[in-house]
């Protein structure tokens, strides 16, 4: 058996904790995903933390870990991966995820009612970004561009000369806080401050009486009158994921951040017919895509954002039926062929019952033909409690990956001089010659 | 569901090993508690090494490290959480733990025959301590604070000059062990070096033909003709809980040196009716004052040291005895307020069968209402090994609770300048204002 190549599928926000509307199971385990649990029954289980115990992982932060990167000195801030999602490149400039929210004006202050302003149609959102999309601030010094993704979702970015991403978030993440001053964390920060503060008021200004949010107002929906922007980042100096992990990876994604994520590392990526980033997505479509790419590459990413979206709606049913949508996709990956290694957990949990990410372990899964095999025989908490791969946190994973798929590079063996940790192929090496 | 509070319940020296006076069980497996059974059939268990795999800690840094603090760089020394435990105020000076022991002085030798003189009782102690209470040492250059707290226990302070905390320990924690020179482990110890063996030999001088003393031998027990000091420290810096960890902290306890790591952290400390340190305290009466205080606090901890005092002494059927016991006033927190999570764990484990603290994993139990369920139905060992809690480290434990206890921060949010991890309280945010 020689290297085996690898499907890591993430459901976003998989974690999850008992819920009063699954009779207190959690999705998982009330979820029927005969596929899954096969997969469990001849593979192994585990408990894995993306970052480490009780540290609710950003969906960008607890990516990059599970890729195996350190978070404390190598993440770069949110904004950046959502703009690379868009395709706008950064060579300077500041970018920020922003979303679109409804605020309220009291006392001077803007007190957030909705951080996702009632999960605005992307239709809606399109025509406010439209009045906002650019803007000279500090009298030309400072150019804003503002970019809608997908439903409340967008970035901002700020280019001109001596701008700094240490800045504190103005998204206060509460419903009932006020907007945050954005604070400079040092001096190099202080026009990036000044910057945004302006930028806040103009979009402010733009949005509260615009035609849309009239509408919106009189169809009793929440208006989009603000600007959240969080995650200062600068554009990200990352070691390209094929060096640091010796695969050649490709990712199926549909989430702009995820999409910007995985181009940050060097993957190539594919977006199929139907893959949407929500819970109707077309998953058959993706898995499908996944293994069309083991042709041409080893390391596919699988990305379903529907289970998060879910979550994040405190809807536990509807992550029920994502996971059992999901488990149909997967069928072609219960009979895998012999060099396949299938890796199935999230990036975070998202519990239902508190419609946030949290800091509690995540279920994971570890399959293919050869592999070591436990007695867990659902997959599900339970299971993975007591299961083969045990506990672990994300730094761990991707030597896992290389170690299952049968790449791991013996500890102390030096063939090239760099610190890797896979098994180099050949064109990596330096010959000696007579 | 918004921010749950907590009551942190630590059975000191809880870990423990299977004992032959137990039918080989452990203590937790052994005794019967209904009440902690029930909570880990509601909630998930786990095993936890405060400090870090088969590292023995000491009570203090044992709480220490649980409390969420490197004990690397962030512990004092004993003696100051010692002081601080009897409302000594410590600006300056070098506070030790120092015990009452018998010594027999053989060629010039002290050999320890007894590290706390037989355990000595409270009265026997005091009348002693009487006898060094205060001392000027090195010709007035240095004045000896000697004070009795509990049993065995007391502290002594030197303060004067150009004084430090790095000087080895005249305690050599082992029985038939010679009683050590404290040795300066720099040239600025030189001097406290000095004060130190003047006080020992003055105090045995005082001790060894004391009337107590004589009484004591009369009556077959052992003399208490030494103090043994350990633990040299300075008076700490360290940050307060409250802003490291967002709760408003309450302590209930009785033990001297368990008040003082509370206070030391800025804990507000209460010693309720009956609570004594002792296996005999009243322990429904600090879980009640635990209840009481969570109208004021968001964080209360529940020192429980008659586990540990069982432990020390060999006495697996007491430690049984005071965990039943201790069983019987959790009744109230089987069934708790929505917004409320329970934790029980010890600071270390004390097996019986050694009588000493042991770097074994100590069990840990999470519980309340909407959290995590695995499929543990009693609070011991095996369904620890295997509960839903996983295993981890102590320096983990705080970021656990901020997290079920719905306060902790996403990872790469950055509210605030500072680097905190949890949700902050509105009035620590900035907001922005028109």
């Amino acid at each position: 058996m020689g290297m085996r190549k690898v499907i890591f599928i993430i459901l976003d926000g998989l974690g999850d904790r008992p819920n009063p509307n699954l009779k207190w199971l959690t999705p998982l385990q009330s979820a029927e995903i005969p596929n899954m649990d096969l997969m469990a029954a001849k593979g192994i289980l585990g408990m894995q933390y993306p970052i480490s115990p009780g540290i609710p992982p950003g969906s960008d932060t607890g990516h990059l870990s599970l890729f195996g990167y350190d978070i404390t000195s190598e993440y770069p801030g949110r904004g950046i991966f959502e703009a690379m999602g868009e395709n706008i490149s950064l060579e300077r400039g500041i970018a920020f995820r922003a979303n679109f929210a409804t605020v309220e004006e009291k006392d001077g202050k803007f007190i957030v009612r909705d951080r996702r302003a009632g999960r605005i149609s992307g239709e809606d959102a399109e025509e406010l970004a439209h009045e906002i999309s650019e803007m000279d601030l500090l009298n030309g010094d400072v150019k804003a561009t503002f970019k809608h993704t997908l439903e409340h979702r967008g970035f901002l970015i700020l280019e001109g000369p001596h701008l700094s991403s240490e800045v504190t978030d103005v998204d206060p993440h509460e419903v009932g806080y006020p907007v945050l001053e954005p604070i400079p964390i040092n001096d190099d920060a202080k026009k990036t401050a000044e910057a945004l503060k302006e930028f806040l008021v103009r979009a402010y200004l733009s949005l509260k009486d615009h035609e849309v949010n009239k509408r919106r107002s009189r169809e009793g929906k929440l208006p989009a009158n603000f600007i959240l922007p969080r995650g200062a980042a600068s554009p990200p100096k990352l070691e390209p994921f094929s060096s640091r992990w010796g695969f050649k990876p490709a990712a199926v994604a549909a989430g702009p951040m995820y999409k910007g994520i995985a181009k940050a590392l060097g993957f190539d990526v594919f977006q199929p017919e139907g893959a949407t980033g929500l819970p109707d997505s077309n998953f058959s479509s993706k898995i499908g895509k996944a293994l069309d790419l083991l042709n041409a590459y080893d390391f596919i990413y699988v990305h379903v954002k529907g289970t998060d979206v879910a979550s994040h709606k405190k809807d536990p049913l509807l992550k029920v039926r994502v996971l059992e949508e999901v488990d149909i996709a997967l069928e072609p990956l219960t009979d895998p062929p012999e060099d396949l290694l299938v890796v199935v957990t999230g990036d975070h949990a998202t519990p239902c019952t508190i419609g946030k990410h949290s800091g509690d372990p995540v279920p994971i899964l570890f399959f293919g033909k050869g592999l070591p095999k436990d007695d867990s025989t659902n997959f599900q908490e339970l299971d993975a409690y007591t299961g083969g791969a045990g506990w672990f946190t994300g730094s761990d994973l991707m030597n896992l990956i290389l170690n299952y798929s049968d790449r791991a590079l013996e500890y102390g063996l030096r063939p090239v001089s760099r610190k890797i940790r896979y098994i180099p192929r050949v064109n990596q090496l330096t010959p000696f010659i007579l």
